[in-house]
């Protein structure tokens, strides 16, 4: 059938078409099936249904004005057609039947090419969230990630790689083990994500020093003349997959198992990584409690890197306290720079950083087995790593001379002091993460929470127990109420109700 | 934050919003969320993110500005929210929990109210599909959603009525069944669908005699003066939550059971019946393949029906074949008043209905056990039920003196001749369908294929199997270029293969 072409001053994400509903009918279609407009070819849209187009018309998203050329046709004509083959092989996943390597690749590609509705996307989340994977299942949707999108291909090896399962606030080891590896020799292109529920990605954090919007091209060339690079995943098209999954998972609050490892697997692949060293911070509040959660995540995570061709190591970390004492991406750029600058900072941050890099380093064969550590710190003191990182941030476009004395938190600032004298016994993480993101982290980059005392501490009455910073005095304002409802860090012997005592310094 | 309201012309079928992807980010909201639009009262909407909305401004589809006021204002005040609990719910299901009465009660009162967005339909039908319910959550699923939309109260019982669980083609029982009813003097107010994926539901038949489009007052009052009515539910608001499911299952293709289960009795109780009696065909190419399958479903019925305090039975009936020898609306019609005219007609047709009819007859009370069946016969024979659904015809609206030879099929129509002398063999029922809708039922009420031989029956070559009737030339043509493809009538040793014979008549 023939339609007059109404446009729709919006985008749908995706190609897709409104018909009216009588219209519909007459061509046996309903909401989320597909047609095709043929025009000078052919093009495949999702079909809604609605009575605000009138009779004989069809509502276009921009999406499809804009394939179809410069200017808009007035008439095009429409045929149903079939839903993609993904949605049977989705429906099989609901049926929990196993999928070919096959199946898997074109659900990936359709979900890549935004061919599939949200209904369908979100039937596949839940299904494999239900069900999980088998490990063929999960090694072919890796697979199928990585060829989905763009990689990188370098001339020389070993490529090393990092990656943290997160959940832990203040955990701005990259900044320093990138710089480590990188100067032993060894290469390190690491693409990292922005915060999405934390408040500082690694992302928000190397964009305090330097253009963290890299595209493939740029991060293979800078890997190369320098040897390693921050760069945010996001302005890359490597496995695009993830994010479009993302979309369909965060409303739902779900984060299926199988889909994290492939993941942070394809993520690695796509750069052409040879060793990857993967922190696991277990421990209340992060992503694994238990110990024998993190082994497990461990064994498959390792596992699917050898059905890759990638060598995987992983380390578990303590993550029921902050890595370091800042959280936000400035005054945690500033905590890492001082280190490099100084060697003087918090020990959590120098150990787990030096631990990790160390592993790398004894993978990539750039120092013996078992002398690691003792060689990462050893980069750490003689200034070789903070000599790299300026390199690092030179070749991305930053200012190399910078120091952490020039690194500013934000104007606006809150100390919550203890109500009594004690040891700190509880400290929540999550809480600390909810009020640096109330006072506009990680979007405004200077705020955050600075961590005056951990759990174990000894605290005196009226003494800092964390400072909040902010951009905007509203924003600080906000975070001081949400701190002082429900405090996140408790002092033993303090009363466990609403205490005003927040000053404004 | 203030917004300046940019009106979207287009209705999203729920409070929807779009923000510029930077102002979300500072408010902390992504796809998905809920945020509450201040004007004088709060709206929750759903907020999608998107570049064409420039920053500072606030998208706002139709349906926020109908609900803000006849001049939607200038700005608007947003404020992320919480999404309703109803989604914490939902991902109960998911977990494969046991959920509450309430909160079974809230998911499906937000369905109703359009809070939910296309995701979390999706993960909820998808979860419910895979993990099935327990007696209790059918029984609460089923009250929720009688209590989310209108009721009917009878002052007079009891309240009779049938239901038929489909997937057969030419089941036009209703027709007869409800006058033979009602003129036995029970009442029966039913109310039916109309054809999804079939060539005519029991809405579209009668709409050949009949407006269907009634409120539930006017099947209250057209039920309590001539005993029985046969109107779409569509046009009512009983158990609306119904249709909203249905819009998320259909597009993966399932019919989760337990919500089978609930949708059936849901309609029957908002209409207040205190016995029903379900058609449940068996057979290949039905919705219930076996016997087993049948009685398990029956049983369920009749455990939810009592704990609802309604009477069930169930009669399970031979699918594998049509009733009658018509499919498509008009054909239909006209094979049901031959019946009822002059009690000429297929056995199947007269033997069916009356089955059914001499159940709900005994079940009211109005016939002796076991003298239900003769009862209807007689109630058919001697003109009564032909007398009443003319008073029901006219009491909706319709012309009570109409006759089955007023009643006309498509002008445009054609044979398929049989290429062999033998038996009929195979009888494909989808495959009936599939070419009654391509020739346009039931959408062109005239459209339909008639069937001259049924399975077991013997044919001559050269005679016709089936005709199609179509009001459009096109549409013909269509449907005779499908048959002929794949043969819906397979003649022992007739060669399976493409064989052009169709004849124009």
């Amino acid at each position: 059938m023939e339609f007059k072409i109404q446009q729709l001053q919006i985008k749908a994400g995706k190609y897709k078409v409104v018909l009216n509903t009588e219209d519909a009918k007459e061509l046996g279609t309903r909401g989320g099936d597909r047609v095709q407009l043929k025009d000078h070819s052919y093009l495949t849209a999702i079909a809604e249904t609605g009575d605000m187009i009138p009779k004989g018309s069809v509502g276009v998203y921009q999406e499809i004005c804009e394939k179809m050329g410069k200017v808009c046709p007035l008439t095009v004509d429409i045929i149903p057609t079939s839903r993609p083959s993904s949605v049977a092989f989705i429906k099989k996943v609901m049926d929990h039947q196993k999928l070919t390597q096959e199946e898997i690749y074109q659900i990936v590609q359709d979900i890549v090419r935004d061919n599939l509705t949200e209904i369908e996307m979100a039937a596949y989340v839940t299904a494999s969230y239900i069900h999980g994977m088998t490990s063929d299942e999960v090694e072919w949707l890796t697979r199928a990630m990585i060829d989905t999108g763009e990689k990188i291909e370098f001339d020389t090896h070993p490529i090393m790689d990092k990656h943290s399962i997160g959940g832990v606030p203040g955990n701005k080891i990259s900044l320093l083990v990138v710089p480590i590896i990188a100067a032993n020799g060894l290469l390190i292109p690491k693409t990292s994500s922005r915060a999405i529920t934390g408040a500082a990605g690694t992302a928000d954090l190397m964009e305090v020093l330097a253009p963290v919007e890299l595209n493939a091209e740029e991060i293979k060339s800078i890997t190369e003349k320098v040897g390693g690079v921050i760069a945010w995943g996001g302005a890359t098209n490597i496995a695009p997959a993830d994010d479009k999954l993302i979309h369909a998972e965060y409303p739902l609050s779900i984060d299926p198992y199988n889909q994290l490892l492939a993941s942070i697997m394809a993520k690695k692949g796509a750069v052409g990584a040879d060793s990857v060293v993967i922190d696991i911070p277990v421990g209340t509040g992060t992503k694994v409690p238990t110990t024998q959660e993190g082994k497990k995540l461990a064994r498959d995570l390792i596992e699917l890197g050898e059905r890759l061709g990638m060598s995987v190591e992983c380390a578990m970390t303590y993550g029921a306290s902050p890595v370091g004492r800042t959280v936000g991406p400035v005054i945690e750029v500033r905590e890492a720079l001082k280190v490099l600058e100084t060697m003087e900072g918090p020990n959590s941050l120098i150990e787990k950083s030096t631990a990790l890099a160390g592993i790398l380093l004894e993978m990539g064969g750039a120092a013996a087995k078992g002398r690691g550590k003792e060689q990462a710190v050893e980069t750490l003191r003689s200034g070789k790593a903070l000599k790299k990182l300026k390199e690092i941030i030179e070749a991305q476009g930053g200012n190399p001379n910078i120091s952490y004395q020039d690194i500013k938190p934000g104007e606006h600032k809150a100390e919550l002091p203890s109500p009594a004298d004690g040891y700190v016994i509880e400290f929540d993480n999550k809480r600390i993460i909810e009020i640096a993101r109330i006072a506009g982290a990680p979007i405004d980059k200077a705020a955050g929470v600075w961590i005056h005392k951990k759990k174990g501490e000894m605290v005196k009455k009226g003494d800092p127990l964390i400072t909040i910073f902010a951009d905007k005095g509203w924003k600080l304002s906000n975070a001081m109420k949400n701190a002082e409802k429900d405090f996140p860090i408790i002092v033993e012997g303090m009363l466990l109700e609403r205490v005003q005592t927040f000053r404004v310094v």
